[in-house]
């Protein structure tokens, strides 16, 4: 990582450019000696007690301080596993006193979407600090909302999305920007996985908010925007899903957009409930990324091609942090030493706008202009 | 290549669900003894002359017989090499008289687009079956006349359409087809090239009757349309050129394109004049088919991701012929045994109506149903 990448994210030039930087934020900055930031998570579902929890003992910057669940139990049972002391188990009706829990730095709400809004404003009127999932929110309204209640309390927001703090992804990033595939022309972006259960909380419109682009497609859309530094100004989408499937009977299944962005670049994207998609490819007249997969817990691959050959390559060695501990790490680090994170409230509530754009010109809006 | 496709082929049930079999063509009916297809070449440019005359030397039921160009020097330098003689040689002033030659069955017309429905109807009237190369015409009325007047003159007419008898295309048509990748759900096909002299007659509007999309971007359209088998009931499209650029002065650079089919399937299709592209993908909902490269004249590549295993397929061992030797020899045998062109021009009619929508669509035409 380059010195000037480093210095960049110190001085605290946040925003979409600089996220090729986030990776290295934990490794440039040290942490106070002694002083952890303390995350409570909100929701114990998979993403939480698989993935997230396990990876604080990875972090330098972080550690597990409460849990909120509506099952004490299970509740405890996490708790005895990472040395959650009683008093800082919460429900969802006792929470609000996380305000008084001084191991509370941060909460990080890891809930269906349609409580991320709840969450992160009872939160940030705890005085705590908040990550939330993505997406954000499951409307433009709730977004908003949730920057203006962070921001009147004086509270750090940031939006879990990952992918900043994944190395591959941060190498696209960065050939991207430093002209290794030329002028930039057309970046094409496909998530999906195929749905079984029908009772899924992501397949209920009032929890998930929406279907596939809620879930998979926000992804999409992330990689557009990270990869070509830009931000669509026309965006035009359709959909297809099979009303009479269960799954579909209230989210959509596939739905699929074109982004016009301001330099020219062309972009497709789309997300699937019902194929298996997870490829991101940025091309430019010189050459071509493709990241494949690009957004999976782990395994990503990018390949770049220029000049007639096509070779893989692979991040350059540095510090040893998987995504997950870049996020939490990064988040940390912003606290301790009062900046403001790369992946923002902001930069969720602009996702909010693209996604109901892209609802809306599906729904036979047209083309709208951001 | 089984047996039913074969059998499907030989009783003349043409179109595109079965263009599958076209590559078997040659090898199934043999030709006539001693009779072989007398082909007169019109346009002697790069593609005639270096791609497709040389081989008529691998064809088994496909001969040159004649020449047509404004430039008799050239016209008789190739006419020593092939052996056509000096009464077979025609310029554009006297090719209606090639009426009059016998050993001429088929004209293939390798001109500039624009000139493509004047020598296809001049050679239909002369008696003359046709071969027109891509894109069959710069208009819908165009291609409605040159169908019109050789079903008038009770002569065959096809297109160019290579793909169709290449083993690579042949074979994922297949795997679409025979549920290898399950329901189809979505496909993406992208091609271009880096243009680079602005006075080609590519660039040139009255030539070329448009950019990227007249020249690579039919190749697009019609991967979407063979590896589906089905045809687009609605089109949204959107273009991206920057007219300061000398080279798109006069037509579009990159252009792209959603089709919606009646199964559901969503389609993404693109084509640049300013970035490389050759990718054909189709995805299903139990695997995916990449074609990479898709449509060069040699070097395809055929992936089949299913299972969560991908693996690189070569079309299985048969008849040694290339795409040229397929196009030509297949156009030879059903003139031969009277049978319908696979690639017919209802075929490259329907290209240019949905040409023809996504260039109103780009235009701000909103979604154009078909």
């Amino acid at each position: 990582m380059a010195e000037l990448d480093r210095r960049d994210l110190l001085t605290g030039l946040g925003g979409l450019g600089l996220a090729v930087a986030a990776g290295a934020c934990s490794a440039a900055e040290p942490a106070r000696p002694g002083r952890k930031i303390g995350y409570a998570i909100v929701g114990l579902g998979y993403y939480a007690t698989r993935i997230i929890m396990p990876q604080f003992a990875n972090c330098r910057s972080s550690r597990l301080t409460a849990l909120v669940s509506g099952d004490m139990a299970k509740a405890r049972t996490f708790a005895a596993q990472y040395d959650v002391p009683e008093r800082s188990l919460y429900t969802y009706d006792t929470f609000d006193r996380i305000r008084d829990n001084p191991d509370v730095d941060v909460v990080y709400v890891i809930l269906p979407n349609s409580m991320h809004a709840e969450y992160t404003i009872r939160s940030a009127q705890a005085g705590k600090h908040v990550v939330t999932e993505k997406p954000m929110s499951v409307s433009v309204s709730e977004a908003e909302a949730m920057v203006a209640a962070c921001r009147k309390a004086g509270r750090k927001l940031a939006v879990g999305y990952r992918s900043h703090f994944q190395p591959h992804n941060i190498l696209a990033m960065k050939l991207s920007r430093d002209g290794s595939i030329g002028t930039r022309r057309y970046v094409h972006a496909e998530h999906g996985f195929v749905q079984g259960d029908p009772t899924k909380w992501r397949l209920k419109k009032a929890l998930a908010g929406g279907g596939s682009l809620m879930d998979m497609g926000v992804y999409s859309v992330q990689a557009m925007r990270y990869l070509t530094g830009e931000e669509p100004a026309a965006i035009t989408a359709r959909s297809s899903t099979d009303r009479k499937d269960p799954r579909f009977a209230e989210v959509e299944d596939m739905i699929s957009w074109t982004f016009e962005f301001p330099s020219g670049v062309i972009g497709h994207g789309m997300s699937s409930y019902s194929s298996n998609h997870n490829h991101v490819r940025l091309t430019g007249d010189k050459g071509r990324i493709d990241l494949e997969p690009a957004t999976p817990y782990e395994g990503q691959a990018l390949r770049i091609a220029r000049g007639g050959k096509e070779e893989r390559l692979d991040p350059p060695p540095g510090p040893a942090v998987n995504q997950f501990v870049g996020q939490l790490d990064h988040m940390a680090e912003c606290i301790l030493n009062d900046r403001p994170p790369l992946i923002s409230g902001e930069m969720g509530l602009q996702d909010m706008r693209i996604v109901d754009a892209i609802y809306r010109s599906a729904a036979g809006g047209g083309t709208i202009r951001l």
